[in-house]
């Protein structure tokens, strides 16, 4: 079996049989967004990502400073997915022996740019010559144990609920793709600067927050782990779905249906998260209080003999699972 | 400036530069073999090692489960550097779309088999196409402050030790590219299996070691690195140095002086540390006696007016700090 027949999932399970062991340190471990580790005040939580050229970005299409950025901001999305707060980073890069030293120095500015807002210090890192460049981020944060959420925790009856709004960055990115470059887009800037939800995740932890995941791979996939995990169904409802202005116009230049874009087109980095039905008020309202980030309530948790659908005529039977990425399976490239 | 032009050091003082910052829960910032930070019961240790294809290894000369076992191999051989002792393991993978799932499977086994010795746990992880494979793996340890042991702490007089025999790897790899493959050769063992020296680095520390580092770079760059940090010079007697068996052979063969391999060759992943000259006795028989590692006193910490030098006729005035892996000027490569 090669990768690109197995996929992404089936390769993580593989892998995950190999490594698995007993080991009570580990609260957490592979196969949620980040690991968590047991320390004497606090929990530590453990995240790393790859980006590679041609696959995750094309150098003359992104800027070192964007591509810092978003190394970071991605990593930083999957503490915030924990409820956590991201402390010290690692960075490995891969990159190429004419690489301007510029470029390198705009890299890591754009980094510690990001950095600066949650407090995280780069404390470490490795450089290798490398055909193709690579960055490998790897975060330590730490959670209190109280606010930790996983993705196994969602019941049948608790709304879902998502931060910001859908399908701005793979609108961005198809922009991109097709020549049209305006720095100004907003859709532009959400593909190359997403807003990890750091500070949101912990007020949604505080007020109740059952299950939560951030949005990377699409709200579509996203929603569909949060189901497996938990062993539950759950519907979306088509006409809820907050879809970021121009979305739907990018959508329909490139022949496209926007529910593609806002539902599996990755790399937004909202949340999303479960609540009972009697805290959605008290968590949205608090949220928005306190970091004017929308949220907007998109379906609610069914029972798994139900699945995970889109409640929509149109889409009724859709199995929303179906929808999302995988790294290998290149038929399922958004790009 | 390109990075061919300015080395991996200068690249790493500039990257210093920009991510420095006061950080009081970082005892020891980039710069030194691990970072350390400071958590409530110990301190947290992290290092990472970036591994990729067609420069640190080719994919037809190396088995997934030797690669699987170095990358965490030169990781904990950082970890012990710093006195440490290994807890968690993240790993990203860029792989090819067409790598078979057994590879992959064989690469985690090779690395769970090291990992068991050191009650190391894999929490995390990350995996992406590529076109080239890389491996990167990030560990988090923990070290009592009192057993953490930096690279700026030789004084004067302090005698420098290393444990094993030095060369293995380098002459290993040497016998690999000439084509002689003998997998029972102890030079090609030496090569694919490191054994990180975290015991003999706990019971050097404990006996009193003042400075320590691992040594993946060549003893002649890593004595450089202490003495500088530390503000000394030092001097290697040439007679001094255990060469492992085999390597003088093979350099002869191979038209190369056997010192290259053993000061210059790198990836031995021995310690070397500096103590007082009283304590010399006693830290390299209790290290001897625990653990059946040889431990050899190779030479002195000098006053930094002398430099580091290699106290031998034929290279009396030779500036050991000369020597050593340089990751993109390509002709201080060994390979």
């Amino acid at each position: 079996m090669t990768l690109e027949e197995i996929g992404e999932i089936k390769l993580i399970e593989e892998i995950s049989k190999i490594i698995q062991k007993e080991d009570k340190r580990v609260l957490v471990p592979v196969g949620d967004d980040a690991a968590v580790c047991v320390s004497p005040r606090h929990n530590t939580v453990l995240t790393t990502d790859i980006l590679v050229e041609e696959v995750h970005f094309k150098l003359d299409s992104i800027l070192p400073y964007q591509l810092g950025y978003k190394a970071l901001a991605v990593n930083l999305s999957d503490i915030a997915a924990m409820a956590g707060l991201p402390r010290f980073a690692l960075v490995s890069l891969g990159l190429k022996p004419k690489t301007e030293l510029k470029w390198i120095q705009e890299f890591y500015r754009g980094m510690m740019a990001l950095g600066a807002n949650y407090d995280v210090t780069v404390v470490g890192g490795d450089v290798s010559r490398a055909a193709l460049v690579s960055v490998t981020a790897t975060i330590v944060g730490e959670v209190e144990p109280e606010l930790l959420r996983r993705r196994n925790e969602a019941k049948v009856g608790h709304r879902i609920l998502v931060t910001g709004k859908l399908g701005a960055a793979a609108a961005g990115l198809l922009l991109l793709d097709s020549g049209i470059e305006n720095p100004d887009s907003e859709l532009i800037q959400a593909h190359f600067f997403p807003n990890p939800r750091i500070t949101e995740a912990r007020i949604a932890s505080q007020e109740g927050a059952s299950a939560m995941e951030d949005i990377s791979d699409g709200l579509a996939r996203e929603i569909s782990n949060i189901a497996r995990a938990s062993k539950v169904g759950a519907r979306i409802f088509t006409q809820k779905i907050p879809v970021a202005p121009g979305v739907k116009k990018v959508a329909k230049d490139q022949n496209k249906h926007f529910l593609e874009l806002a539902l599996a087109g990755g790399e937004d980095y909202e949340l999303v998260f479960t609540v009972a039905p009697q805290k959605v008020g008290q968590v949205a309202s608090s949220i928005v209080k306190k970091t004017k980030t929308l949220v907007t309530e998109v379906g609610e948790i069914v029972p798994k003999e139900s699945g995970v659908l889109l409640g929509n005529d149109d889409f009724r039977d859709f199995p929303l699972d179906k929808l999302g990425y995988n790294h290998f399976k290149m038929n399922n490239f958004l790009r």
